[in-house]
């Protein structure tokens, strides 16, 4: 087999049965290969940050990586932006970045670029193959690389003339997942102390604390101590609904994030990273732990985060399992203008079982957590890097890792336009995404972070740069362009009935709910 | 003032007076100063590679650099292909990125990264602004190196707090585009003893050369020593049309490249790179300089490649000024079947005086050349870095650069899904862009490279990676939905029709020209 085939064949080997491609001539070989080894999925995404986006998403939801084909550093560059929120989510995804021969590499043909240069900044291992006999091994290193812990972005650079090239070994040895570590005892213990100590306290909770049996034990710390609890602003996957603890995240903005710490001596990281803020603005904390607090580290995401939580509750004497906690009341079905408030009282009322929920609405979205807290059972997925754009490929990857489960994607629609082809994928793969895209016709957070960092309302040549109207997008037309069903929401009750029905047809389907924003 | 506005101030001084931008919060006090700053147009732009591109395609027509504004490394990253096209190009860009506050680099906040290690790869000059004095002296020199010569992207990071700190020094001096140095008079000689050796010989022409100046010292050469004139593969900006040598391009494919150059013992480079292949194929070779064949480089693009034509011209004995040349016809009005061939007719009949071409057709514009030799005067782009995604960027920017000119984009389907979103923009500009959309509905080109990279026709699941239907995209329903008029010809005379009244009519729009693909 040639080197193209020993990629495949090791990905596959090793349950990586995905990837997420848009290829040039470079990697010809790798797809003419997907027809020699069919237990790969190869998905079409026309634009790149599309497919690791997808590879995002999918990696949150099935736990294991897949796999992404992009052409070249230009390629690469396109994918660049949600690989970033993919190295932010921890999330394991093997990119494989074809390139030009090893011998055409010198003659600085037009696509010759610093491959390494861009691949660096956002991938935790990187490697390019330098023989045909090395691809195999490579790309196991690659998926190990990716599983971490912590997990991440492992990049490989595949020579065209290797994909051809005859490979005398053949695939790489199979990798499986590695457990994580336990934390020392000496973690657990400092930890305990701080929370029995009777001063003030939170628990700061991200990446595995977040999934069901860290909230479980996290509760019975914090019901059991008194220690507040706080999830991290953006989760990578969040367990919620259906009996969890309804976990408040820490705000986006430093000042609402220090009022919810505003106290707290002692403040305990699962899984979580000492909380900043997310942009600096002048005479505003950039570290948003409050003086006096004292910060310990119970378990960072590259260890047993969970196990380490139960540890803590054995510790604080929360024994007993984790119950299911009242969160409330599912919302009425909405009727009436479409407000922020409404839309998420149609989200949470209509929530199905099992869903999965992707949520880049930016300003729009302030309600939902409250108005899903009772819901069904579902996850949550967030814009971890801050890079916009990652909404559509999240769910579409997210719909692609979980085929059983019906992807909600809440999307605004100034940060849909980075990767709005994202829909094609949809439609070509049939997959169960509906997205509620928020038109409110501007880049709000913008209007708002204008005044923020000082620089007042904006004249009108800044506002006319914060503004999506002029044309207004339609974005009914911009989905039925690339396949997918689309409708109009202008009231409540509209979205309502359109939410409602798309969650039960198979399929991909848009509703452009029309926010009040001028 | 502040950092922001000593910025925008440095920018118009020197004649940068556009800026194509897609900010966010570290980037709202260079959006605010926008207000007192009139003399510079902000154009917002809804993905960072319309705005890269549209920097390249102005600077292409208008000779001078525009400005771009992008947020951090995750929007740098989506400039990425356009800015690697743009490096390619030589365009003069002043590529503009916000960063996190300088005090705030420290904390890893979710959108901390590698700013300098993405930049670097395209960036002929990069420098990372450290006091808000500064600011006004680093934009000037980030001019001053933009514009070479060679030109080249100049990325200049701007910390949030420079842009909001009071700068002390204000703005930078102006800066002026330099001339080129005139090339020795030894390689004036030694081209002129080449091609006075009456050995077969050609003279590759790029850059400069292929502007009217640099073609008509070329024709008088080629007439006077019999050298054969060939372009390069992908010229920034060729002069075509109105009496100016028809001068054919070297071939995309190396087979064809080399045929072309068969025989050849003398190729004279005037502002053109000694030719290689775009990708390496086995058993076919990168260097495509015919066996045998002497390089003689006359000008490079960092000197004054006209000049040196006009005194190669002196030297063999060209004397007198350039004269118009005849190139055939006109082609007829078409009718009948859509094809490349009659696409290209109807473009060849309609083309206007002073049309800017942007030609991103990949595999359906072969027969452009031919028949569009004999149209009034008009330019001709391309794309210079092989990154796909430049065509609509480039005619957005080509449009602000010349806007008394009318911009006529031939581009490709699967091209054009990279960066759909520069249709919004020039609705939003009223810019005058006529596109043509030709949708074959694959990437034909990979169904062509798949078997020339030795893997064959490809099975099902191999060719389903390079065929863009399932479902077929919709570009009426999409340029729509940004906002452009649309309408499509599914045969020669629609096309021929549609594409009169667009080119007519003030505004952007849209012709998607059904081609056989399938």
């Amino acid at each position: 087999m040639n080197g193209a085939e020993a990629l495949l064949r090791t990905l596959t080997a090793s349950g990586v049965d995905v990837c997420f491609s848009n290829p040039g001539t470079s990697e010809m070989q790798s797809v003419a290969a997907l027809d020699r080894v069919p237990e790969l999925r190869g998905i079409l995404c026309l634009f790149e940050g599309v497919a690791t986006g997808a590879a995002d998403g999918f990696a949150r939801v099935a736990g294991r990586p897949a796999a992404t084909l992009l052409h070249l550093g230009p390629g690469l560059g396109n994918g660049i932006a949600n690989l970033h929120n993919a190295r932010r989510a921890q999330s394991p995804v093997v990119n494989v970045v074809g390139d030009h021969a090893t011998y055409h590499k010198r003659y600085d043909a037009p696509l010759e670029s610093d491959v390494a240069g861009l691949a660096r900044s956002v991938s935790r291992w990187f490697r390019t193959s330098a023989r045909a006999d090395d691809v195999g091994p490579d790309a196991a290193d690659a998926i190990r690389a990716a599983y971490g812990p912590p997990a991440g972005v492992a990049t490989l650079v595949l020579p065209a003339d290797l994909s051809w090239t005859e490979s005398s070994r053949g695939p790489g040895p199979a990798v499986r997942k590695p457990p994580l570590p336990r934390v020392a005892a000496e973690q657990v213990e400092d930890a305990a102390k701080a929370l029995r100590s009777g001063e003030p306290a939170a628990l700061l909770l991200g990446g595995a604390a977040l999934r069901p049996d860290g909230l479980g034990a996290a509760e019975r710390v914090g019901r059991t101590t008194g220690a507040k609890l706080v999830a991290e602003t953006f989760p990578t996957n969040m367990a919620r609904g259906g009996g969890l603890p309804p976990v408040e995240r820490l705000a986006y903005l430093g000042e609402m994030a220090l009022a919810q710490l505003d106290g707290v001596r002692h403040l305990v990281l699962a899984g979580a990273r000492a909380p900043v803020s997310f942009f600096a603005y002048p005479g505003l904390p950039s570290d948003l732990v409050p003086e006096g607090c004292t910060v310990h580290v119970l378990a960072t995401t590259a260890e047993d985060v969970a196990g380490a939580l139960d540890d803590l509750a054995e510790a604080v004497g929360a024994r007993g399992g984790n119950a299911p906690v009242d969160a409330g009341t599912v919302p009425d079905r909405p009727t009436g203008a479409l407000t922020p408030e409404t839309f998420a009282a149609a989200v949470g009322h209509l929530l199905p079982e099992g869903a999965v929920v992707v949520d880049e609405t930016v300003t729009s979205g302030v309600f939902l957590p409250e108005a899903t807290a009772a819901a069904p059972r579902h996850d949550w997925l967030t814009l971890t890097g801050g890079a916009i754009g990652d909404g559509l490929p999240l769910a579409t990857g997210a719909a692609v890792g979980a085929p059983d489960r019906r992807v909600l994607c809440l999307q605004a629609d100034g940060s849909a336009m980075y990767t709005i082809q994202s829909l094609w994928t949809q439609a070509r793969e049939g997959l169960d995404v509906t997205t509620v895209l928020l038109a409110n016709h501007s880049y709000a957070i913008l209007e708002f972070e204008l005044a923020r960092v000082g620089a007042g309302a904006g004249g009108d040549r800044a506002r006319a740069l914060l503004d999506l109207s002029r044309p207004d997008l339609d974005f009914v037309a911009i989905a039925r362009g690339m396949g997918v069903p689309a409708s109009t929401a202008r009231d409540a009750g509209e979205l309502a009935d359109e939410l409602e029905g798309a969650l039960a047809t198979p399929g991909p389907s848009l509703i452009e709910a029309v926010l009040p924003g001028r």
